[in-house]
């Protein structure tokens, strides 16, 4: 099978977090805008394409089939690549864990965009300093120490049970995020954190995963993504 | 199977997705809380319990199961109650629809809450104010516009190919949660919203659903919830 992602050029975004499943898995993919423009992606969100009708991107093309929403297209690769163990039990978990992810996804965005997501972020500062704040000082911890606590009730190097799955890899790239965005926030719960680093350093020790990390595919951090480093919107 | 649904009593907020779709399934279940009060959830957040550590309510017990996340619990219930098509393209467009219709909820959510959710209404007013006009002249007829051309790219009936589906029953929601929280920006779009009228009051007709929603166990609307009425979030 050879997918299609669709997404964003010049970003990251949600998408990196279908890009990082299938480099993770070494599955053929071609990265279709980056190819081709952002223009690509207009015939499906305007409906002209068959299948379903994706709300915004990233979205997979996989034979005849066409499948939006992070979580949902990373729930139909996991178990096609050997990315989440077969039991109910866990493939239950591994939703649960990378839509609790995709909320805090959510909220990081709107700490830079807590009013409107159409205006620039220089026109809603005021705001996002006091929505960051909240994030940093009530929101951030709890999240962590959440995911902490997986790891702890697991077998301590994995989320879920005692295999490598596709939220190891979203876990990662989650834990990068924040650094990038937070470094000082980051810095100050950094003992808390010290099984998800773990985590985060074996997944970018994977040999594929280190050798995409290396290539000009992995996109730098940037200030049009989800992961935004303002350092007003930052611990002081 | 008898379920138990663990969620905040005296609201019908996410917990109602799920409690839409064990009525309308003529499923067995106990609503916990309502039993027992709020207070039995807390060994379940606090990791007391075994099985999957649920970030927040609603979660589901289904035997030595426990489920959190709303769309996770729809789609593990969903082929055990015929409630989605059991093809991989059509349960895969369900949770697709599903998670947009989650995205969407954290916006309405965020209208009143812009900028902390553990803060009161009252203190993030102004915010909120801009924040709804946001939603209500970018937002919604955005979501509600796609929402519409899924059915009119299926039978026009039914999100999910032609068959009655959770997406039918989570939109019925939706739509009465709009209706309550922002009535006049809906009765502004009205005219774009005709095929979503439809299958809200067919959803509503369900023998069971309309039992249900004509029993105390349907809570009303109140402003503790996703779906609150303040009149100035609204169009003027």
């Amino acid at each position: 099978m050879r997918y299609e992602l669709f997404y964003w050029t010049g970003i990251q975004g949600r998408g990196e977090f279908v890009r990082l499943a299938l480099e993770d898995a070494g599955a053929t993919y071609v990265d279709v805008a980056r190819d081709q423009g952002d223009g690509v992606m207009m015939t499906f969100l305007g409906g002209e394409q068959a299948g379903a009708l994706p709300f915004a991107a990233p979205f997979l093309r996989a034979g005849k089939l066409v499948l939006a929403q992070t979580p949902n297209i990373l729930a139909f690769l996991a178990p096609r690549h050997d990315l989440v163990p077969t039991s109910v039990a866990s493939k239950c978990f591994a939703l649960q864990l990378q839509l609790t992810i995709a909320d805090m996804l959510m909220e990081v965005h709107d700490t830079h965009h807590p009013i409107a997501v159409d205006q620039y972020f220089e026109d809603q500062r005021m705001e996002a300093r006091k929505r960051a704040e909240a994030f940093r000082t009530q929101r951030l911890a709890k999240f962590l120490d959440y995911f902490e606590q997986v790891l702890e009730r697991g077998d301590g190097h994995h989320a879920v049970g005692r295999n490598h799955s596709y939220v190891d890899l979203s876990l990662f790239q989650l834990m990068a995020g924040l650094d990038y965005a937070f470094p000082l926030a980051m810095k100050r719960l950094r003992r808390h954190t010290s099984r998800l680093r773990s985590l985060g350093e074996r997944v970018a020790a994977r040999p594929r995963l280190a050798a995409y990390l290396a290539s000009p595919r992995r996109l730098p951090f940037n200030e049009d993504g989800i992961f935004r480093h303002y350092p007003e919107l930052d611990d002081a």
